[in-house]
């Protein structure tokens, strides 16, 4: 929770330059997402509505989530012929160490357009910094209507518990997430912890949304219930390639490739509906599953040598944006080193997609909270 | 608005490390902060207090004020033998470029002192951040109890309207500020300027506070009706005269010396009556001066070439923090030249303070937000 953040800044290796899948899962979740907006505004008078974006992270996308839902609104007003909503409070939520800099030095800009394009004066939106974990409380009680989340969820609050002590972590040699070659226990571990992270998750939220207030999650997760398919964890299958074969040269210490396990998990839909029937509180309103490429689907050939490599550069760069702040802390790498280890998993990306067709599941759900 | 940031980070010159004189400007006004808060609780059931900090900028004193804010409540919990406030939500404020980075990744150990010292648990109080200017609308309405300001409403929304354009900049020949040598019209426009940023800023206020809320605002001014005299612009004379002897030189261009007008602005305590009586909805409880030391009285024997010396170099640096990232864009110096600028500065102080005692009035009032 002290270390992951994405990359700040704007730069070659920033987030903000490198969210392209995640700016494709968002609009592959967008119509969900839509459908809960209206669905909620048909069905409540809203005075003040408080919006959550949590995991907002800094880039173009932060603020393209609270844009789509105030042009939801704005549609929903000219559909209904009356104003359904006269404030917005809009609360954007990340760890403390993301780059809230980044996205607040875009705030002008991003009032200004709100005013040209939907006339709405800065007395009607207010737009804050929530900073912290999303597992546990956020927000005082029963103060939102609408809560979204895209691309943090499978972010679990720690490595799983007991996997973290220098006993155990060994479990999963050579690797740095599930494997086919993981052990159950590890299995089981990940598990666990998902379970624990995600309820508390359900359980704050349902404090803090009002009676049928709406919430819509997106995140990655897997369509079987084996976690071992390629589909739920190849991406980290080739980053430990990637460090193993600098290990091999000395420029990475092997132990510490045996002692990390990435604090991410990719639940199946049974895992994810156990815990909200369980906790109680939500409806399920959908639960859907999409196949999202790993470079976002820019259209490049992957069959030429030259389209090989630059899907592969793409997705390296893509991950290394997300999970780069991750390694440093842990790996303690030089900067160079950290260079050639993602233009190495460039090139093993790259060979891997051109034999097979590998696709991150994404799990979009939309839930009611119950009145 | 677009510029004024005071220097980020935790160097040298930065705001964070060189704020003692701000610290001092809180700890003079803390007894009538706490009066109001008590006050206050004796007088309105509280379930949900909003308590806003508006110009909290980034460093030590962002979260104090806070802090003593929570020990007063906490003091009238003791007091009145009852929990008087059952949530916190605590709103930093400060435009888009504060630093806000560094006070998000120092709530955490805040958090967990409030939880040790005051048993408070993060379900009680949410820590936001709400970058904009406080010279407009922040809030929604009716949504705060407390606003606390410290060592940020003498500055001004922009360079006084009239003072900005090429023809007129020039009245202030040689000046950073309002100076003995300054026209009438010069003098008529800080004023004008002062009076629109300042009844925008109690509007905008009276429209978030709830009745019987509470304002304590802190910031520069003069105990005097003559805006010339030393105690309330003679920090700019002096950085004048350090500019001055650069441009001399050719290491800064003249001109733009004498086009720079600094948004800031030392009201006496009648130009503040004035507009809080226009406006109407606030009863002054209490309206007092103050005098701070330059430096924020830390002990040194200003009569030794030494004690000159460092009295001299601490207010330099304290000055620097706050008014360099408009100094950079105004007049597009390099690093080296900046640091020449505030040392010079730095000797100039120095002499002028070993024969003249001259202080910055601070004056601190206490609001009520009539019912």
């Amino acid at each position: 929770m002290q270390v992951l953040h994405m990359n700040k800044g704007n730069g070659d290796t920033s987030y903000a330059k490198n969210s392209t899948v995640q700016s494709k899962i968002i609009s592959v979740g967008k119509p969900i997402m839509k459908e809960a907006v209206l669905e909620m505004l048909c069905n409540n008078v809203i005075e003040s509505m408080g919006i959550a974006d949590l995991g907002c992270s800094s880039g173009p996308n932060s603020l393209s989530v609270i844009s789509e839902i105030m042009d939801t609104v704005e549609a929903a007003n000219r559909l209904l012929g009356r104003r359904m909503v006269s404030e917005f409070r809009v609360f954007l939520n990340d760890l403390y160490s993301n780059d809230f800099n980044n996205i607040f030095m875009s705030l002008p800009a991003f009032y200004d357009r709100l005013k040209e394009e939907k006339g709405l004066e800065c007395e009607s939106c207010f737009i804050l910094g929530a900073p912290g974990s999303f597992y546990g409380r956020l927000f005082p009680t029963n103060s939102l209507h609408f809560v979204h989340s895209s691309s943090s969820l499978h972010w679990l609050s720690q490595v799983p518990a007991g996997l973290e002590s220098n006993d155990l972590k060994r479990l999963n040699k050579g690797k740095l997430y599930i494997s086919k070659s993981s052990p159950q226990s590890v299995v089981d571990a990940y598990l666990l912890q998902f379970r624990n992270d995600f309820s508390l998750f359900i359980k704050s939220r349902s404090r803090e949304l009002v009676a049928g207030g709406r919430m819509v999650l997106s995140f990655m997760g897997r369509s079987s219930t084996d976690p071992t398919t390629e589909n739920s964890c190849y991406q980290w299958e080739l980053l430990a390639q990637a460090i193993m074969s600098l290990a091999r040269e000395g420029r990475i210490e092997e132990e510490k490739l045996d002692s990390f396990n990435a604090p991410y998990y990719a639940p199946c839909t049974e895992e994810i509906k156990d815990e909200i029937e369980k906790e109680g509180s939500f409806t399920i309103d959908r639960l859907e599953a999409f196949e999202i490429d790993w470079d976002g689907g820019a259209v490049t050939d992957i069959h030429t040598p030259h389209g090989k490599l630059s899907v592969g550069r793409r997705v390296a760069k893509a991950i290394r944006a997300v999970v780069e702040s991750m390694l440093e802390s842990h790996f303690r790498i030089e900067p160079d080193v950290m260079d050639d280890l993602f233009i190495r998993y460039g090139g093993i990306v790259g060979t891997h997609l051109s034999k097979s067709r590998t696709k991150y599941i994404n799990l979009v759900m939309a839930l009611t909270k119950k009145w």
